[in-house]
Protein backbone atom coordinates (compact mmCIF):
# COMPACT_ATOMS: atom_id res chain seq x y z
CA UNK A 1 0.00 0.00 0.00
CA UNK A 2 1.12 3.34 -1.11
CA UNK A 3 0.60 5.37 1.75
CA UNK A 4 1.96 8.65 0.93
CA UNK A 5 0.43 8.05 -2.88
CA UNK A 6 -2.91 7.24 -1.26
CA UNK A 7 -3.22 10.08 1.37
CA UNK A 8 -2.12 13.16 -1.71
CA UNK A 9 -5.13 11.68 -2.88
CA UNK A 10 -7.55 12.17 -0.31
CA UNK A 11 -6.05 15.92 -0.06
CA UNK A 12 -6.98 16.18 -3.96
CA UNK A 13 -9.94 14.71 -3.98
CA UNK A 14 -11.58 16.40 -0.85
CA UNK A 15 -10.48 19.79 -1.97
CA UNK A 16 -12.45 19.06 -5.31
CA UNK A 17 -15.88 19.02 -3.15
CA UNK A 18 -18.36 18.11 -6.20
CA UNK A 19 -21.47 16.16 -5.65
CA UNK A 20 -20.86 12.28 -5.35
CA UNK A 21 -24.18 11.10 -5.44
CA UNK A 22 -27.00 10.55 -7.69
CA UNK A 23 -29.61 11.58 -5.36
CA UNK A 24 -32.32 10.63 -7.67
CA UNK A 25 -32.17 7.41 -7.26
CA UNK A 26 -31.95 7.02 -3.97
CA UNK A 27 -34.71 6.35 -1.95
CA UNK A 28 -35.78 9.03 1.14
CA UNK A 29 -35.46 6.16 3.30
CA UNK A 30 -31.86 5.55 2.21
CA UNK A 31 -31.01 9.02 2.54
CA UNK A 32 -32.30 9.74 6.24
CA UNK A 33 -30.66 6.35 7.29
CA UNK A 34 -27.35 7.62 5.39
CA UNK A 35 -27.56 11.14 7.20
CA UNK A 36 -27.70 9.51 10.47
CA UNK A 37 -24.78 7.54 9.67
CA UNK A 38 -23.09 10.57 9.41
CA UNK A 39 -24.22 12.17 12.50
CA UNK A 40 -23.84 8.63 14.41
CA UNK A 41 -19.97 8.65 13.29
CA UNK A 42 -19.17 12.34 13.90
CA UNK A 43 -20.50 11.02 17.46
CA UNK A 44 -17.88 8.09 17.71
CA UNK A 45 -15.01 10.52 16.81
CA UNK A 46 -15.84 14.05 18.20
CA UNK A 47 -16.98 12.77 21.31
CA UNK A 48 -13.91 11.73 22.72
CA UNK A 49 -12.67 14.87 21.68
CA UNK A 50 -14.75 16.96 23.30
CA UNK A 51 -14.11 14.74 26.46
CA UNK A 52 -10.80 15.78 26.35
CA UNK A 53 -11.85 19.58 26.23
CA UNK A 54 -14.05 19.14 29.58
CA UNK A 55 -11.23 17.03 31.12
CA UNK A 56 -13.47 14.26 30.82
CA UNK A 57 -11.21 12.21 28.92
CA UNK A 58 -7.35 12.29 29.53
CA UNK A 59 -5.78 14.37 26.67
CA UNK A 60 -3.92 12.44 23.64
CA UNK A 61 -2.46 14.58 20.63
CA UNK A 62 -2.60 11.79 18.06
CA UNK A 63 -6.55 10.87 18.97
CA UNK A 64 -7.00 14.63 18.41
CA UNK A 65 -5.36 14.28 14.89
CA UNK A 66 -6.57 11.22 13.86
CA UNK A 67 -10.27 12.10 14.89
CA UNK A 68 -10.30 15.49 13.64
CA UNK A 69 -9.17 14.11 10.09
CA UNK A 70 -11.63 11.94 10.02
CA UNK A 71 -14.08 14.36 11.14
CA UNK A 72 -12.84 16.77 8.66
CA UNK A 73 -14.30 13.74 6.16
CA UNK A 74 -17.51 12.88 7.95
CA UNK A 75 -18.64 16.67 8.27
CA UNK A 76 -19.03 16.56 4.31
CA UNK A 77 -21.46 13.68 4.99
CA UNK A 78 -24.76 14.11 6.23
CA UNK A 79 -26.37 17.42 4.22
CA UNK A 80 -27.23 15.89 0.94
CA UNK A 81 -29.27 13.39 3.02
CA UNK A 82 -31.65 16.30 3.97
CA UNK A 83 -32.60 16.50 -0.08
CA UNK A 84 -35.90 17.55 -0.23
CA UNK A 85 -36.93 13.82 -1.22
CA UNK A 86 -35.94 12.81 1.96
CA UNK A 87 -39.18 14.39 3.62
CA UNK A 88 -40.99 11.55 2.03
CA UNK A 89 -39.65 9.14 4.33
CA UNK A 90 -41.63 6.72 6.71
CA UNK A 91 -38.46 6.58 8.54
CA UNK A 92 -38.08 8.07 12.40
CA UNK A 93 -36.14 11.29 12.16
CA UNK A 94 -35.32 14.19 14.48
CA UNK A 95 -34.84 16.71 11.69
CA UNK A 96 -37.45 19.83 12.07
CA UNK A 97 -39.71 21.51 9.19
CA UNK A 98 -36.82 24.02 9.54
CA UNK A 99 -34.53 22.30 7.58
CA UNK A 100 -36.65 22.85 4.35
CA UNK A 101 -38.33 25.76 5.95
CA UNK A 102 -35.57 27.60 6.41
CA UNK A 103 -32.80 26.63 4.02
CA UNK A 104 -30.51 29.70 3.86
CA UNK A 105 -30.34 29.40 7.73
CA UNK A 106 -29.56 25.23 7.52
CA UNK A 107 -27.08 26.33 4.85
CA UNK A 108 -25.57 28.91 7.21
CA UNK A 109 -25.13 26.86 10.43
CA UNK A 110 -23.30 23.93 7.98
CA UNK A 111 -21.23 26.28 6.96
CA UNK A 112 -19.99 27.38 10.35
CA UNK A 113 -19.87 24.04 11.17
CA UNK A 114 -17.41 23.51 8.61
CA UNK A 115 -15.34 26.58 9.66
CA UNK A 116 -15.37 25.54 13.32
CA UNK A 117 -14.23 21.87 12.10
CA UNK A 118 -11.10 23.32 9.36
CA UNK A 119 -10.20 25.20 12.29
CA UNK A 120 -9.86 22.38 14.92
CA UNK A 121 -7.88 20.26 11.64
CA UNK A 122 -5.83 23.32 11.46
CA UNK A 123 -4.28 23.29 14.89
CA UNK A 124 -4.59 19.39 15.53
CA UNK A 125 -1.51 18.74 14.12
CA UNK A 126 0.04 21.33 16.23
CA UNK A 127 0.55 20.04 19.48
CA UNK A 128 -1.12 23.48 21.47
CA UNK A 129 -3.28 21.71 23.98
CA UNK A 130 -4.89 24.76 24.79
CA UNK A 131 -5.58 25.97 21.54
CA UNK A 132 -6.30 22.38 20.30
CA UNK A 133 -9.34 22.05 23.31
CA UNK A 134 -10.58 25.84 22.24
CA UNK A 135 -11.52 24.52 18.74
CA UNK A 136 -12.76 21.33 19.95
CA UNK A 137 -15.35 23.56 22.14
CA UNK A 138 -15.89 25.56 18.67
CA UNK A 139 -16.79 22.80 17.17
CA UNK A 140 -19.20 21.50 20.02
CA UNK A 141 -20.77 25.22 19.45
CA UNK A 142 -21.79 24.85 16.11
CA UNK A 143 -22.67 21.11 16.71
CA UNK A 144 -25.07 22.80 19.11
CA UNK A 145 -26.19 25.95 17.49
CA UNK A 146 -27.37 23.34 14.56
CA UNK A 147 -29.06 21.18 16.72
CA UNK A 148 -30.74 23.86 18.45
CA UNK A 149 -32.72 25.29 15.30
CA UNK A 150 -32.97 22.21 13.12
CA UNK A 151 -33.12 18.66 15.37
CA UNK A 152 -36.07 17.82 17.77
CA UNK A 153 -35.04 18.38 21.56
CA UNK A 154 -33.51 14.57 22.88
CA UNK B 1 -11.31 28.49 5.89
CA UNK B 2 -7.66 27.55 5.03
CA UNK B 3 -8.52 24.49 2.66
CA UNK B 4 -4.52 23.84 1.59
CA UNK B 5 -3.63 23.49 5.56
CA UNK B 6 -6.87 21.93 6.51
CA UNK B 7 -5.99 19.05 4.11
CA UNK B 8 -2.52 18.51 4.76
CA UNK B 9 -3.79 18.10 8.06
CA UNK B 10 -5.87 15.28 6.90
CA UNK B 11 -3.09 13.53 5.06
CA UNK B 12 -0.50 13.66 7.67
CA UNK B 13 -2.95 12.70 10.86
CA UNK B 14 -4.45 9.39 8.79
CA UNK B 15 -0.81 8.35 8.30
CA UNK B 16 -0.85 7.92 12.11
CA UNK B 17 -3.61 5.11 11.98
CA UNK B 18 -3.88 5.87 15.92
CA UNK B 19 -6.54 4.01 17.85
CA UNK B 20 -9.48 6.93 18.25
CA UNK B 21 -11.68 5.72 20.79
CA UNK B 22 -11.90 5.03 24.63
CA UNK B 23 -13.63 1.56 23.47
CA UNK B 24 -13.99 0.51 27.52
CA UNK B 25 -16.40 3.37 27.95
CA UNK B 26 -18.88 2.16 24.64
CA UNK B 27 -21.82 0.35 24.98
CA UNK B 28 -21.69 -2.91 22.99
CA UNK B 29 -25.11 -1.23 21.36
CA UNK B 30 -23.35 1.62 20.38
CA UNK B 31 -20.46 -0.66 19.20
CA UNK B 32 -22.63 -1.77 17.02
CA UNK B 33 -24.38 0.82 15.81
CA UNK B 34 -21.25 2.28 14.87
CA UNK B 35 -19.94 0.15 12.45
CA UNK B 36 -23.38 -0.40 10.44
CA UNK B 37 -23.15 3.50 10.09
CA UNK B 38 -19.48 3.00 8.52
CA UNK B 39 -20.83 0.34 6.49
CA UNK B 40 -24.08 2.15 5.81
CA UNK B 41 -21.53 5.18 3.94
CA UNK B 42 -19.11 2.74 2.69
CA UNK B 43 -22.38 1.47 0.32
CA UNK B 44 -23.53 5.22 -0.19
CA UNK B 45 -19.96 6.40 -1.87
CA UNK B 46 -18.79 3.26 -2.98
CA UNK B 47 -22.53 2.18 -4.66
CA UNK B 48 -22.10 4.98 -7.86
CA UNK B 49 -18.39 4.11 -8.15
CA UNK B 50 -19.50 -0.01 -8.55
CA UNK B 51 -22.52 1.40 -10.50
CA UNK B 52 -20.09 3.15 -13.21
CA UNK B 53 -17.64 0.23 -13.07
CA UNK B 54 -20.91 -2.18 -14.40
CA UNK B 55 -22.01 0.22 -16.75
CA UNK B 56 -25.19 0.96 -15.15
CA UNK B 57 -24.18 4.55 -13.53
CA UNK B 58 -22.52 7.13 -16.42
CA UNK B 59 -18.78 7.67 -15.54
CA UNK B 60 -17.78 10.72 -14.06
CA UNK B 61 -13.80 11.25 -12.85
CA UNK B 62 -14.78 14.00 -10.30
CA UNK B 63 -17.21 11.41 -8.34
CA UNK B 64 -14.91 8.89 -8.65
CA UNK B 65 -12.12 11.36 -7.17
CA UNK B 66 -14.08 12.27 -4.52
CA UNK B 67 -16.06 9.36 -3.74
CA UNK B 68 -12.66 7.51 -3.43
CA UNK B 69 -11.16 9.84 -1.06
CA UNK B 70 -14.06 9.50 1.34
CA UNK B 71 -14.20 5.58 1.28
CA UNK B 72 -10.47 5.47 2.47
CA UNK B 73 -11.30 7.52 5.83
CA UNK B 74 -15.19 5.35 6.10
CA UNK B 75 -12.89 2.10 5.24
CA UNK B 76 -10.79 2.78 8.79
CA UNK B 77 -13.99 3.39 10.26
CA UNK B 78 -15.94 -0.13 11.07
CA UNK B 79 -13.44 -2.41 12.57
CA UNK B 80 -13.01 -1.13 16.09
CA UNK B 81 -16.83 -1.96 16.18
CA UNK B 82 -16.11 -5.53 16.33
CA UNK B 83 -14.39 -5.44 19.40
CA UNK B 84 -15.50 -8.80 21.46
CA UNK B 85 -17.41 -6.15 24.05
CA UNK B 86 -19.95 -5.61 21.13
CA UNK B 87 -20.73 -9.31 21.11
CA UNK B 88 -22.92 -8.68 24.30
CA UNK B 89 -25.50 -6.47 22.34
CA UNK B 90 -28.73 -6.95 21.91
CA UNK B 91 -28.90 -4.97 18.44
CA UNK B 92 -29.95 -6.64 15.10
CA UNK B 93 -26.32 -7.67 13.46
CA UNK B 94 -25.60 -9.66 10.63
CA UNK B 95 -21.94 -10.45 11.86
CA UNK B 96 -21.15 -13.69 12.12
CA UNK B 97 -19.58 -15.82 14.75
CA UNK B 98 -16.58 -15.70 12.53
CA UNK B 99 -15.61 -12.28 13.19
CA UNK B 100 -14.52 -13.19 16.75
CA UNK B 101 -13.88 -17.15 16.01
CA UNK B 102 -11.15 -16.68 13.30
CA UNK B 103 -10.14 -12.96 14.13
CA UNK B 104 -7.10 -13.56 11.50
CA UNK B 105 -8.42 -15.00 8.80
CA UNK B 106 -11.17 -11.70 9.26
CA UNK B 107 -8.18 -9.16 10.13
CA UNK B 108 -7.11 -10.49 7.00
CA UNK B 109 -9.53 -9.61 5.04
CA UNK B 110 -9.72 -6.02 6.41
CA UNK B 111 -6.09 -5.89 5.24
CA UNK B 112 -6.81 -7.47 1.67
CA UNK B 113 -9.76 -4.52 1.62
CA UNK B 114 -7.45 -1.90 2.87
CA UNK B 115 -5.24 -2.68 -0.12
CA UNK B 116 -7.97 -2.63 -2.47
CA UNK B 117 -9.20 0.54 -1.18
CA UNK B 118 -5.20 2.09 -1.51
CA UNK B 119 -5.24 1.11 -5.27
CA UNK B 120 -8.53 3.00 -6.20
CA UNK B 121 -7.33 5.88 -4.36
CA UNK B 122 -4.47 5.90 -6.03
CA UNK B 123 -5.41 5.70 -9.71
CA UNK B 124 -8.75 7.79 -8.83
CA UNK B 125 -7.34 11.20 -9.76
CA UNK B 126 -5.64 9.87 -12.83
CA UNK B 127 -8.52 10.18 -15.50
CA UNK B 128 -7.37 6.49 -16.66
CA UNK B 129 -11.05 4.82 -16.63
CA UNK B 130 -10.42 1.72 -17.17
CA UNK B 131 -7.83 1.45 -14.05
CA UNK B 132 -10.25 3.24 -12.16
CA UNK B 133 -13.03 0.96 -12.89
CA UNK B 134 -10.46 -1.99 -12.54
CA UNK B 135 -9.74 -0.76 -9.36
CA UNK B 136 -13.40 -0.63 -8.35
CA UNK B 137 -13.90 -3.93 -9.33
CA UNK B 138 -11.01 -5.12 -6.86
CA UNK B 139 -12.91 -3.14 -4.13
CA UNK B 140 -16.41 -4.58 -4.56
CA UNK B 141 -14.25 -7.84 -4.30
CA UNK B 142 -12.42 -7.41 -1.39
CA UNK B 143 -16.25 -6.25 0.40
CA UNK B 144 -18.22 -9.28 -1.34
CA UNK B 145 -15.09 -11.75 -0.24
CA UNK B 146 -15.73 -10.55 3.85
CA UNK B 147 -19.30 -10.45 3.46
CA UNK B 148 -19.01 -14.06 2.64
CA UNK B 149 -17.24 -14.93 5.57
CA UNK B 150 -18.26 -12.19 8.15
CA UNK B 151 -21.57 -11.64 7.76
CA UNK B 152 -25.04 -14.07 7.31
CA UNK B 153 -26.65 -14.24 3.70
CA UNK B 154 -28.50 -10.88 2.64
Amino acid sequence: MNKRLLLAGLAFALGAGVAQTALAQVKPETLVKQRQAAMTLQAKYFGPMAGMAQGKVPYNAETVAYNSALLDALSRMPWDGFAPASKDSTAKTAALPAVWGEPDKFKAAQENFHKAVAALVAVSRGGDEAAQKAAIGGVGKACGGCHQDFREKQ
